[in-house]
């Protein structure tokens, strides 16, 4: 409070949905902010709609149409956040804080026009720092911006995080803090792993790995957007004081000596596909990319056994909430040129993650050990520099990650 | 659907907040819709916020604080209208009619910076123009507009009406139709009158009446603009067909014969303020309106009693959610120089609506005579050119409005 507001840094606070969802909450949002603003930060707070909101006002769409226009359900989805800005400044006011709302249009993020999906292509935070040097504090609306048509667009999964990171680079942010309801990243979920305990820090690519290997606290966007414009995150409690996990841009040059495994992901929502009697020639993966891409299916893994044999089975591993049926999965079959498939939805997936694992053998062996003495079937496994990922059946899980988690992460 | 487009006229329809409160009634909403279009018009409609939703916000405003900045307020309430103006367009697509919505500002609706009860100063129906050459339905969202600093702003009491009207002025609109719960405006309110007939037709300036003096169907000032702008006014059902009631400009040159009642008006959200042994010197009337317009309090009535005496009493009439105190209630008998003040929260106003009915002497007469039979105590009685109004016990309002709609509206 006693800083010099001209030189003050900048300092962006994301809520989500569940940090906001009543009015007490909100209270807690607002000493969160205050805790910051008397560090003598400059404060622009991105929200997300309260609660449920989003899925209420979907599901009232669903029930004037099975396929609402996605121009209309962005207009729908983007009154939550705005709802949400608005309590939350009225919250801040009432506590003595100065504070502003802006939608995303305020806001100045002007996306492309891909409703439902919008890319932020630029921001003008002209108006934000306006309302900054006259000591506001600006609650902008997560998860929205405006195209060229002045229409609202929202921005997808994550969207809020994103907007969050997108406006912490524009303003030349110190920092973007996602307040949330756990206190910290941690290095493995505590509902599967009780032992499971808060990191104090890790890299943007670890936190990247592990957002897509089942972490659910941080989307991948955002990650990649604040390692892209060197944004340093902290992902910390929306309803206590706490420093949170820092998660910072990689070093240049990784300590190659000191191989850290960080956590371990699980991800139940998964289902395995596999192709049988597949062909060995060249452009095969890409194939299979292709028809998946169309059908807008992401792909987690894909494991191609390299034998000596002339045909091979492909296996796919696709998260259990894409669009997928027998049709998918023929034309799968036929444009590879195999000659059957399987589906396999009892497994989930396991991840070990840490700067520089794979070039450890060590702990690859480790993880085949560990998981041989509880006796839990791998089933594939694949690995990257930063990943090393398993896949094993979904009832053997909470044992896999208990005991992967006391051999790697508790001996440390 | 049959008609050239481009030749075709523009018909406003407004529906209330009970006319889209569900997904049905939205449906509803877009068979009214669906048969204008048919009709060959263009079709403009301005919508309110679903149902109970503006409450539910207002609450959760006053959660939060006691005195909620009303910037922030119009931000959280035009959301409402956001919401219902997207769902809407989804059910009119649904139903097979192209459809587009906008909020206040992309319907060109600029305003002036009194949040929470802007006023409108122009409209840029440019954007409406092009969709609706296009054959689409524009779906707008009423009560909400932006102001130069480009923040939403909101209309006040009554303002979905006003959004409608001032539009269908812009847009040089055939005319503009208020879709309510109820299929017209009536002789008298048929929950108190049960023999209430739908009225046809009325002039601008008896609706205009029937409102400030306690017609819930249509806000004053909507009529106001409409009269002002000679925009045709019709109230319908926003559940069924109807030719609903007509609220025509009043013409030029009354046809002095023929004086007739269209209707009576009761409003029991009255109360009673006296103020005792004023001196009867020039100016005292206007004293109590500052005092009053200071607090933000409007009068329905004055009567002071011309008699020789040098003390007289004046009496008010106030509504009864304005502001009222005892230390308000002083500074007028201060201000005018009286004794005491006495207030009476049991009283009713009661009027007869027609154009022209103050030069019948006739009417007054009739008014007098059935109330006396009916041993209502009469207590003030005020006349315009259009109304006379009497204050009657709150308990006899039923038994009043009954006997003066069977002696001057079903006699006719």
């Amino acid at each position: 409070m006693n800083t010099d507001v001209a030189t003050a840094t900048i300092w962006v606070m994301k809520f989500g949905g569940t940090s906001v969802a009543t009015p007490d909450l909100m209270r807690n949002a607002v000493a969160r902010i205050q805790e910051r603003r008397n560090e003598g930060h400059r404060i622009v707070v991105v929200v997300s709609a309260m609660g449920d909101t989003t899925d209420r006002l979907l599901e009232l769409a669903r029930q004037l149409s099975a396929k609402p226009s996605r121009r209309e359900l962005d207009v729908l989805l983007s009154a939550g956040e705005q709802q949400s800005m608005a309590l939350l400044s009225i919250a801040l006011e009432e506590a003595g804080i100065a504070a502003i709302s802006f939608t995303g249009r305020q806001g100045g993020i002007r996306t492309d026009d891909r409703y439902s999906q919008a890319r932020i292509v630029s921001i003008d935070p002209s108006r934000i720092h306006s309302e900054l040097e006259r000591n506001r504090v600006v609650v902008v609306a997560g998860f929205q911006g405006e195209n060229e048509q002045q229409d609202v667009t929202t921005l997808g999964r994550g969207g809020s995080d994103t907007s969050a990171v997108a406006l912490a680079a524009a303003l030349d942010a110190k920092g973007c803090e996602i307040l949330t309801d756990v206190d910290g990243v941690y290095t493995a979920d505590p509902r599967v792993v009780p032992r499971a305990r808060r990191l104090e820090r890790l890299s943007s690519d670890e936190m990247l790995e592990m957002a897509t290997f089942g972490a659910r606290v941080l989307h991948g966007r955002s990650v990649e957007l604040a390692r892209r414009y060197n944004v340093p995150l902290v992902v910390a409690s929306s309803t206590r004081s706490g420093p949170g996990t820092r998660i910072e841009p990689p070093k240049e040059e990784p300590e190659m000596e000191q191989v850290v495994v960080r956590a371990i992901t699980d991800d139940p929502a998964v289902r395995k596909v596999s192709l049988l009697h597949v062909p060995d020639t060249p452009g095969v993966a890409a194939k299979v990319f292709q028809v998946l891409g169309e059908a807008q299916v992401p792909v987690r893994l894909i494991v191609q056994a390299q034998g000596s044999k002339k045909h091979n089975d492909i296996t796919l591993i696709l998260p259990s909430d894409a669009p997928l049926d027998e049709a998918l999965l023929q034309k799968m079959v036929d444009i590879v040129g195999g000659e059957s498939w399987l589906l396999d939805e009892n497994v989930a997936l396991l991840s070990v993650v840490g700067e520089g694992i794979a070039r450890e053998p060590g702990i690859a062996a480790k993880i085949f050990s560990v998981l041989a003495e509880e006796k839990v079937n791998i089933d594939v496994i694949s690995t990257s520099n930063l990943v090393i990922s398993c896949v094993v059946p979904e009832s053997c899980l909470v044992r896999a990650a208990a005991a992967l988690h006391a051999a790697l992460v508790e001996t440390e």
